[in-house]
């Protein structure tokens, strides 16, 4: 079934206040068969009634979030009732429960608390169990003067639309949307590769199997594949890109590498240290976002100064005097320094030239070291990732996890 | 004149990844005067052409984002083309950017790349410096055989088109828009004070003064307030602002409190060091965002265990012993320490409980200690910021960071 989302707000399009709903009930309605297949924001006003017109021609199913609120900028109940010629009705259980609502608060009733009692003729009542404002739902009705597809009005602070959502809208959608073919949708997050050569590798061969959409979306450093479609066609397509694509894949379930090696690590009751010079805490600031790093990373060096690289990790001043601060021997050192001092299984380490400045013909802005060390090894690699600063970083964050990844998932296959 | 954007992307559409483009583009259209009007979103494939055709009669100045990609999914190049009866001519000299481009990653050239050089007649090439699309820019063009508005077609990543948007997009509108009475645009960056209690405190008295429109934008620990107006207006407004909030503002230009305090200590030819327990990396990775935070950040460490707080900052085990590794007496020992072993002018240290587990009921999850360490004295503090993990850690980095801060000016008025 067709389906669409109206954002209403002046705040929204101001970009003081950034929308939520979009994501949340994309993800939500995503299991019934449903895609959002237009998204329009507007501001409060006349614009409202616009959007509402022309999208009752187009939808079949319409979620209209913002506008129930008590203040005059809070128009949607009314645009709704007015376009669809239903009177507003004061709703005498709605408007006991507002009043003992405030009661409860200490706040002050105001006249436009009472218009939050107002229910269109025919609507259904959304009860909202962290705020004031009701959603209402609208059946689809072909017949009237004017047609309108099944349409949600539910309010515009998340934490009231996104429960109202799973206990109220859920239910009536199960009603109404007819059970399709199953479809489903897997997402491939991939590292290592750029988003073109993941598409030259699978693009054509997956895109000749009927029944499966194909999209790629890129971050630094990351690409997600996902595929759409029925499952057999998927089975087909997933056999492809598995086998093309490889130990490139690091998840698919998981949108972060740091989080893939939490959980390796976790499980084997394995420890890691970090040695940051370019990186300058990313990779710790990125491990330590997700619950549970605390049992898993032991230590981390942010060592942007030479002085700081030999005395904090006892790396030699000649290795820096030779070969410079940027150099595979200085990454192996900061990575083994870092081990020794953690005492921890593994150790990370980065060094390169960020930029702006610092850069010169041998090593350019954009070169990076990254080594691993380990109980039997040391590795390390180059990479040049020549961009902006913060792009830089989350490359190099990117490549240096990928290593341990890496590292972690082959010892797992002996 | 009126303004709309369409954002293109499936990923958006489907919840994956959250759009950026319009409060980005509201926020620095703000001063010329514009304001959008309308927002779509709409997925990859025939709908861009249709709602680009029906955004070309309502809009004067229209934004599209997305899908100028190399994959087969960027068709927003060849959309606008066939709806304006654009023939695409290959750019020559962009072609020979794109493959010197990839030459310098070491980067495979792919088909779909050279679209990327395809460039409708007419159209005026944006550079981009931070990925392989460029953006393009049609000048409204009302006698063609389709009406159409002054079209930016911009990347969809955001650290592509936002440099884009400030180099060529903006002196593009600044010789599009009519002047109109000068007005102005001030912004104020506070930290320290929530949004409700900055309006409580300034709120009804800008808004007494007619003619200037206030606004607020919050992000954790920070408040932007946005005064816009004719200078004579303003010039009152700011003086309430100033003498009310005082040195809670920290800064009119920069929105970024760590670029502050880069600055200052730059200034002193002062540097600073990091003890980081629960923000795990975050105040390092901030500061070394900024470029030129390699001449003030000597040293951090992230010590999360606290054999590493023992080890590597000298922490007193009996101390952690008798106090807890959440405490003033260790968040004051680690930034000493911090401050010893990397010989700093300063050191911050933070520890506390980011959660969602290890809270206790003396010392719930949220609860952190900060210290600052210098030469003369070392002061601590403690919060109280019961929220989800990554919120928790922006609100302690801010009040680290400011805590540096205010002992910064509050030496330079001596």
């Amino acid at each position: 079934m067709r389906t669409a989302i109206l954002n209403t707000g002046t705040e929204l399009l101001l970009g003081d206040v950034q929308d939520a709903h979009l994501a949340f009930i994309a993800r939500e309605i995503f299991p019934l068969g449903l895609r959002i297949e237009e998204r329009r924001t507007v501001p409060d006003g006349q614009a409202i009634r616009d959007a509402l017109a022309e999208l009752f021609l187009r939808a079949e199913i319409l979620f209209v979030t913002g506008g129930l609120g008590p203040t005059s900028d809070d128009i949607t109940r009314e645009m709704i009732a007015g376009l669809l010629g239903l009177e507003l009705h004061q709703h005498p259980q709605l408007l006991a429960s507002l009043r003992q609502r405030l009661q409860t608060r200490g706040i002050k009733w105001t006249s436009g608390i009472a218009r939050q009692a107002d229910v269109p003729a025919g609507a259904q009542i959304l009860p909202n169990e962290n705020g004031s404002a009701s959603g209402l739902y609208l059946k689809a009705n072909i017949n009237s003067h004017i047609a309108s597809p099944h349409l949600f009005a539910l309010p515009g602070p998340p934490r009231e639309l996104q429960p109202m959502f799973g206990r109220s809208v859920m239910p009536i959608l199960h009603s109404i949307v007819r059970p399709s073919k199953p479809f489903e949708c897997r997402i491939y997050h991939v590292t290592g590769i750029g988003e073109s050569l993941v598409e030259e590798a699978i693009g054509q061969r997956i895109s000749a199997i009927s029944g499966v959409e194909l999209g790629y979306c890129s971050r630094p450093g990351d690409v997600d594949v996902r595929i759409i479609g029925e499952s057999n066609a998927l089975e087909r397509a997933d056999k492809i890109i598995r086998t093309t694509l490889g130990d490139s894949i690091y998840s698919t379930s998981e949108a972060a590498l740091e989080k893939v090696i939490i959980k390796l690590l976790t499980k084997r009751k394995e420890t890691l240290a970090l040695a940051e010079s370019c990186t300058g805490g990313l990779l710790a600031n990125r491990i330590t976002n997700m619950p549970g790093a605390s049992t898993v990373l032991l230590a981390g060096y942010i060592v942007y100064s030479n002085e700081a690289k030999i005395n904090a990790l006892g790396v030699d001043l000649k290795l820096i005097e030779r070969y410079g601060a940027v150099s595979e021997p200085v990454a192996r050192a900061l990575a083994e320094g870092a081990r020794m001092r953690a005492r921890s299984t593994f150790a990370l380490s980065t060094t390169g030239i960020a930029g702006p400045t610092g850069g010169s013909p041998g090593k350019p802005v954009g070169t990076v070291y990254v080594a691993l060390a380990s109980l039997d090894q040391t590795i390390a690699r180059k990479f040049f990732f020549p961009s902006d600063r913060e792009t830089f970083k989350e490359l190099a964050a990117q490549a240096a996890f990928d290593l341990l990844r890496k590292k972690l998932i082959s010892r797992s296959n002996q």
